[in-house]
């Protein structure tokens, strides 16, 4: 099956000539008279324009390429060496598409489904918080949150993505006061959140720690993806059981310009589907990062059809909860930070005003702010509106 | 030793304030009373503002942000997340310097010297080919073209960055048949060029698939770094002892748009400098793609000061040399595909016309196009140019 990509082009740029340099230039190349009599193996090997668009609204036209099976390895890396390799480099030209077979590359061990399994939640959508403050928390404060949180009924919960391997706190002791944590509220309350450790790589290889910490009793992992690379996604995922969440960080270096790179639906939605993991962490339109509405519900739905967990965030607090299930109804990953850990009442009653949030929306009731806030959820939207 | 980042923030932002943002934003974050008694730990892992720029040429301001030791694991992956990886998605930002203290990251295992000492070539660039066609070449037609340009005296050849682990010309078969045309070379010659063998992952992991190809025999990889992640860099870099050159494919991606990403320099110079490679591609300004002389003579100078070969390429061809000896002097790599390849003479004559090009320019006679060209040379500026 071969795979299709589509560029958008510089204004005015002629889409069947520039898609033909490309099907060219990014595979066979030339060959000069001497291997004219085998011609036909370079042929194999040509990509081919398989449609344009001249009249896109933004302006720029469009140009599908098609990449025959025989430059197709499997992996992320040598695809994206092949569809955009040195073209990424020609100036103002991105990938804007990408049609992949659906047996191209991996797919989750666990997934949205599995994560469902592993938690017990099959009515509703998950609430997860993230570790505030971000740095100086020490191991032993990690866990007296989490047993906090997951006595008041947390689903997940993550380090912050730049908590690395850090004297302060290191991962392997966080890992280990987490986990007592994890005990305690299971035997109080019968269910188990996950714990999504920061994976990092600075004492040696990504893959080789996240099997050791899994063996140490890691049950879930987060991954800096695009700042440690593809493969390293794709390793890990082969490496170990436990679910991955992939965080965002610098995947606006890649994707934030749209003369360049490739837009988030893609490096959020499609890359990630076919990469392995389990969940992905992106920004919510509502939240405190600029996002186009239309690329999140792209990524959203990329991520679904593969069994890939969405999981919208930054700037997420209980008064958006109404917005978020209206656009993703319940196969989402409700993820705060602040909206969480900052609640006036300390972190449990974040989780509560959550849970409360759901309720409240599930029986059709309006949010409101009131005068004289005294549930949890009144106080959160007190404290940060109605998103 | 900190690190200090400096960021191109949008025209008319107040680098004071925006530089604060991102030192906390990036770091610590913000705290709530409940933490207050202990404040101090969360201080100690706050980066600072260290000096701002409100009139620089180009109307974007910039500030200089210190990130504390305290904050700082030691490897790429780490080091991206925490100095541009939710601010990468903060709109137009732009990751633009990074200070780096020596004992950072990974030095070259070999190194500029070191091929040198392996090449012996002491007094002099050295003279690079890739093979060509990119696809469609058998393994035995790579032999028989490196055993052609290998007599002639040809230093080093590279695999396409295309080409991957593909059934018409698998990476194992490609180097077996290559070792025994490097063989026949150095009977011959007494020298023994290296044959950068394209790293790919599509069958398991890259580093591993580097240790076994080096146990049988590999004397050097091509890795496209930018696609398969600095995480791999790293641990292939760690895994082996032989040169690695690393290929900018994707680079674009992330370096072609001014108000997002980082800029080349920082991509191509900086981060595989302190990556532990040994020679990194980048397109030369006198070349196909489009490039700033600027950026290049950074890149350059970003690699040597760490005893990285700076390898300019896309568009070389013996037409260049005056040129590219002037803005490199001895220290660089001339890497030529078409260049050579597609010689009207063939491949041979490509690679001598290089050694005479070097050798007429020592001598500081002129570079002519003449009407009836005999040497291979002169056959090359007559089909190529002076560039």
């Amino acid at each position: 099956m071969p795979v299709v990509a589509t560029y958008r082009l510089p204004v005015g740029a002629d889409p069947h000539k520039l898609g033909e340099k490309i099907a060219v230039g990014q595979t066979a190349g030339s060959w000069n008279a001497a291997w004219e009599p085998r011609a036909g193996r370079f042929q194999d090997h040509l990509a081919h324009v398989v449609g344009a668009v001249t009249d896109h609204p933004d302006g720029h036209p469009r140009v599908r390429v098609s990449f025959p099976d025989a430059d197709i390895e499997g992996d992320l890396g040598s695809l994206l060496t092949l569809v955009f390799g040195k073209y990424s480099m020609a100036g103002p030209l991105a990938l804007d598409d990408l049609e992949l077979p659906d047996s191209f590359g991996r797919t989750p061990k666990v997934g949205l489904s599995g994560l469902r399994d592993r938690l017990g939640v099959h009515d509703r959508p998950f609430v997860m918080a993230i570790f505030k403050p971000a740095l100086g928390l020490s191991a032993q404060d990690h866990a007296d949150i989490l047993r906090d949180v997951g006595m008041a009924g947390l689903d997940l919960i993550k380090d912050d993505e730049i908590m690395a391997d850090l004297p302060a706190a290191p991962t392997a002791e966080r890992l280990a006061a987490c986990s007592r944590s994890l005990d305690e509220v299971q035997a109080a309350t019968g269910r188990r959140p996950l714990y999504a450790l920061n994976l990092t790589g600075g004492g040696g290889s990504v893959v080789d720690r996240a099997r050791q910490l899994e063996d140490a009793g890691a049950e879930c992992f987060l991954l800096n993806g695009l700042a440690y690379g593809w493969h390293t996604v794709e390793q890990v995922r082969d490496a170990v059981d436990v679910p991955i969440f992939l965080h965002p960080a610098f995947a606006g270096a890649i994707a934030g310009a749209p003369d360049h790179g490739l837009p988030y639906r893609l490096l959020l939605g499609t890359l990630p589907a076919f990469s392995g993991v389990d969940a992905v962490l992106y920004p919510a339109h509502y939240g405190s990062l600029p996002f186009d509405p239309a690329e999140e519900a792209a990524i959203r739905d990329a991520l679904r059809a593969r069994n890939v967990a969405p999981v919208p965030s930054a700037g997420i607090h209980p008064g958006v909860v109404p917005r978020a299930l209206s656009d993703y109804g319940q196969d989402v990953i409700l993820n705060a930070g602040t909206g969480i850990m900052d609640h006036p009442g300390g972190p449990a009653d974040g989780v509560r005003a959550f849970f409360e949030a759901l309720d409240r929306h599930g029986a059709g009731e309006p949010f409101t702010v009131v005068d004289d806030p005294s549930t949890p959820l009144d106080v959160a939207l007190a404290t940060w509106g109605i998103g």
